[in-house]
């Protein structure tokens, strides 16, 4: 399902190339952290913007913010600051170290924008309040800078999977709930998405965390006539599946198991290794590849912590496929990657692409982002290329349309 | 460039479902055997069509000879009979070994289909005796079997690249010297090629070998308004490098080196143990990949000879990538896969869709089957997304004029 | 602790060149079909001892039992023809086809000497009748054939890790409690074990199942003299890191972590996919790398069951590790191998190798067998050059006391 | 064949625990630079001694030269000062950046010992003089640090294999040629071996160059009673290959194909694109190969230079081999790895080794050294755990003589 435009609201044909926040809600981690930093970089001209889709035809024909028009804000639960963490990061090998002396001016200044975060273990109280409490806070920002609109993107840890309560379908008893400080009634990701939409904010969900989708939140969302994008960054080996799997059906050839094994250290690997959270990015890799490949294929897929990696991740993944007459083949992966900067970029490019559609009106679950998620929002596409097409086709209208 | 097509041409509205000849050139090899075995049994409903991509939508809108349609005829220079190399094909995976008996009487007839064929080392006289040769060889099949038309396939070994010659660049000057039985002007695939041409055959190159692709053949295809389709089909290696190519370009993510070691026994791996051989294959699957990445990615490239492996074919790729902030990541690849039992549906999905490009009137390179080859004539196109679109629009196209 | 010797025995200088009985415990699954398959094979001339490491020095030098001296029987549970297991390995690329017809009449001999088995889920009354039972087939077949010993070896499937008991540790309160009717103080495994040696006979444990590792067992061997070894084969993914976790050691480098995933079909990936089924193989895997690295390596290891790859295994390791001034370095490791063509021949040695040991008068564990097993009975070495080094000593003893 | 013993020489029971020189020719590349750096690092206390072989027992037994024993000295003939290469190292993840800073001031001692190499095409005049100037060079180094002995190894880039000529093997007629203006007899690697010995220094050849392996050469160390050991330090693939290639032979498991590709980048990379360079190098690894595995064995071997690696190397390595009855398995290694500090380590331990050596009155070729090298000079044992055990030995002969 495409995102619905609203042909009349008057900023329809308002230009997204305006000053935007970008309110990250875990701000302090490697991802946000390799965001901004590589926004500094971008803006002092200091690197090319590799990895940037936003940066390439045909999404460069649509107005938006430019990288020096981007302000970052956001809330993290932990207070590392951010200097310290790209220090570590670049200790690991995600940064190049000799950028760390020109951004850390442009470091400080985003600390300074930066809030606790919630979280449900640690804030007694409605949990209304607390989500009044986030929203205040990007309200704040919002007009001390005096933007034009914020992007809240969430990049926090992955929460494990929510067990579902009647509340969660209907905003009505949602809101009544929220208001009874006996309850917890959402995962601090769907809170922090409430709050985002209270603010009149658009939202990504970068992460396989709960965030936006709970159909009250998505009645909310309609309501309030603001865009949404998620679930979960494709940034590596689902990236991969979604590229290859389509290409053994367009061959006709017949896959007979796909298993994977990931092996990751750094905070992600510590918060997977906790298999409650595994089970939410597991679930959420597993429903792609069912889309991908049919739900009888046999799909075994593992994801280890292995401290001692740091901020490396590899995956390995075994295809088993059954060619002509029934010859067995096989095709083995190994990808090697840091997650941080393959999801940095894209973090960047979702911020300047959900500007554009709330500048153009668009509401409701942006299925056109479909290429930059697992688990994609608004669309049923797993294939990389439909994406591709898809993705350039919103583009074009979106282009066109100023 | 797409093929050109004749409407005025009073076949221009028949069907390809008729009768339709199969003249494969190297009809003693294994890809030809695995794709006689394959018709054989998919004509008596022994196996599921897998590896065939005529068999799934949207090919199967167009009107295509039936598998009892196609008839096997063919030359070869050895004199291995189909039913022993199908033996030997068993031994090594390739075939499942309780098809043979199934197939036995099928292979013995095409057996008795098939000619001597032509080698300019073991043939002297003019070339153009020895093409009327093979010409006639294929007109007198036509006739025996009241086909209404062949589509000749070359599955020969690979040769040697070929040094030009003035007279590859013009037809009159070609015929000319092809009448000189002090010359020898063209490889074996060319020579095969003209005959298939002067039989008033469409005409395939499912190798690396220069089959049609000379200015002066062009010519001749255009004069007697032919359709054909090459070079060199893709497989294994080359169709991941046409798949996961382009998904590095849509993350813009910098590929910096792209290495590749092809390990192969059999009889390919024989011939391409001869670096003459050899070096036609590699600048097939160079050119690919220069088409895909530009020509400034390092991409060193291999083929080892490993008798052992027998028909097993095992490609190592590795691949070095640059992401956000200059992040060094990379991607390897194994594939092992038997290469006749990948090519050999391929093989009967060009027999019936050069079939129906003919009997649709078009004429010329059929660029919108770029999909099958590494090399493809007609087309510039080596991105296999892209490839499937054009594919598909051809194919609708073709279906839709009936 | 290597085996005992007792030099003052009648038969201490026995030649062990004897008609001799290899007793196999899951007679009829895929390691023991290609045993049978294999000595039938060997027997008459037909294949190279690819895999026996009794026929390489110095192993040649012990008098050990020639291939037409060992006379198969066996016990199992199920009963599947073993001609008809051969066939299911043949189609599986285990066994060569071209091999059936030449031993069909072996295996119709072999088969006539198969007795069920026993599984305390399908046998009532008490476990010392079931094992008395086991002994008496045991000691007919010797009788029967005239065999000087018989070697019995576990090959069956997996059996869950045992919850320890009182009884397991004193052979007296066994022997009780095996006599009650009301229980179940044994597993399978075990329960052959005891009746191995109330029978009289050494005992071999391929398999990560008890079997003769319970104290009571260990003392009833030591009172009746008779030598025994075990557990679980070494056949792949463990033999590999016997050999290059030393060679870490040797060279000062660090090994930091050491991942990895098996995945495998057929019987035993379906006996695995039981996570309790499992976790004994996991255990003894996971005893052998902590004993050659340190426990502080972070180790995860995975077994998928993927039906689609039949009797194929592939394991996939990851080892990440640390040089010179902390540079992080990597190995990784695909072993794609026939479990079944691994460990046949290894359970043909270990039988000829154990008879030479009880025709030597050895008893006790046979801590210089330790080369072939994961989790080696009677030794703590687990570094693959230090157990050839013993194995080589023990050959040469036992080859020169004679 | 061992190293000769002169038990009657005056400092046969000297120790090597004394100021001892290090002299490096080619000092100022990555791998002298990456042991300069460890040397200054390890003196300090800064790091662990990954990696070195010579704090392990048994090596700890022999009285070595201390850390803050070695001096370092060395020839170049290239101008890279040490700090700057320390630089790219640290930029290229093979050098911690932190420690830049702290070896600083030792890394500016170190410049100072420096001296123009030798390389025949750019030094006229007869290659005696240039000889007798290396050695003056080296003499006067030992002389202005009070050095007890010096060490010269020999890790400069690798040349091209050498055309034999007939004063190779005669010593007096090189003697004549290497005074004669007007020819060039010897390689630079040659001549500064030459130059080691005539200033009666133990060399050590860490490269597949000639250096010492010439028979004149060999008689001149005779000689004058020094030491030597080479060729060609064994950090990575070959490691590998001499651990894993005995575990097939002593399983009894047939190794039918060994197929191997190397991609490096970095200033060996550079060297090694040009196939006459690398043509040493492949000549060594085959070599080894063949000793190992039989000369039937096809070993197809690659380097590939692959500048955007920079100073990681990755060898991806495919081993068939066949099972019992003939099962075919296949093995796959990917080494990624620091040649530098891979090799850093080992020119320190082999610089004490050889100190000890030296001190011990050994002279020749020292085959226990073996476990170092690719293409061993003293010995044919290719097996990695016979060279451990060597080694052990005359460690413990060397320990046990004082």
């Amino acid at each position: 399902m495409a995102a619905h435009q609203q042909p009349d609201r008057p900023h329809a044909t308002e230009s997204a190339a305006a000053p935007t926040g970008l309110w990250l809600v875990g701000a302090r981690g490697s991802v946000a952290t390799t965001a901004v930093v590589g926004l500094l970089a971008l803006r002092a001209g200091l690197v090319d913007p590799i990895g940037c889709v936003t940066e390439r035809p045909p999404l460069t024909d649509i107005d938006l913010p430019a990288w020096d028009q981007l302000v970052i804000g956001g809330h993290d639960i932990v207070d590392t600051p951010p200097a310290k963490r790209a220090e570590q990061l670049a200790g690991a090998g995600v940064l190049p170290p000799a950028l760390l002396g020109a951004v850390s001016d442009g470091l400080a200044e985003v600390e300074a924008q930066l809030r606790p975060g919630y979280h449900p273990a640690s804030h007694a109280g409605a949990q209304r309040a607390a989500a009044d409490r986030l929203a205040a806070d990007i309200t704040e920002f919002r007009a001390r800078h005096g933007l034009r609109r914020v992007v809240v993107v969430n990049v926090a840890s992955t929460e494990p999977p929510l067990p579902r309560l009647p509340e969660h379908a209907d905003l009505a008893a949602l809101e009544a709930a929220l208001a009874d400080p006996a309850r917890t009634v959402l995962p601090a990701s769907a809170v922090a998405a409430y709050a985002a939409l209270r603010a009149g904010c658009p939202y990504v969900n970068f992460t396989p965390s709960t965030g936006i989708a709970l159909p009250a939140l998505a009645s909310l969302a309609e309501q309030v006539g603001l865009p949404y994008a998620g679930s979960d960054g494709k940034t590596g080996e689902t990236l991969l599946r979604s590229v290859l799997a389509p290409m053994f059906a367009e061959r006709a050839l017949r896959v007979r198991s796909w298993a994977g094994t990931n092996l990751l250290g750094g905070g992600d690997g510590a918060t997977l290794a906790d298999p409650g959270h595994a089970s939410s990015k597991l679930e959420s890799k597993a429903r792609g590849l069912a889309a991908l490949l049919g739900s009888d294929v046999r799909a075994p897929l593992h994801i280890d912590n292995v401290p001692d990696l740091g901020e490396v991740k590899t995956a390995w993944d075994h295809v088993s496929f059954e060619g002509f007459l029934g010859a067995r083949m096989s095709l083995q992966l190994t990808w090697t990657g840091y997650d941080s900067a393959l999801a940095a970029p894209l973090v960047l490019d979702l911020a300047r692409l959900v500007a554009a559609a709330h500048a153009a009106g668009q509401r409701g679950p942006l299925g056109a982002l479909a290429f930059f998620f697992k688990d994609p929002l608004g669309s049923t596409e797993h294939r990389f290329a439909e994406q591709v097409r898809a993705l350039a086709a919103w583009a074009c209208e979106l282009g066109g349309r100023r």
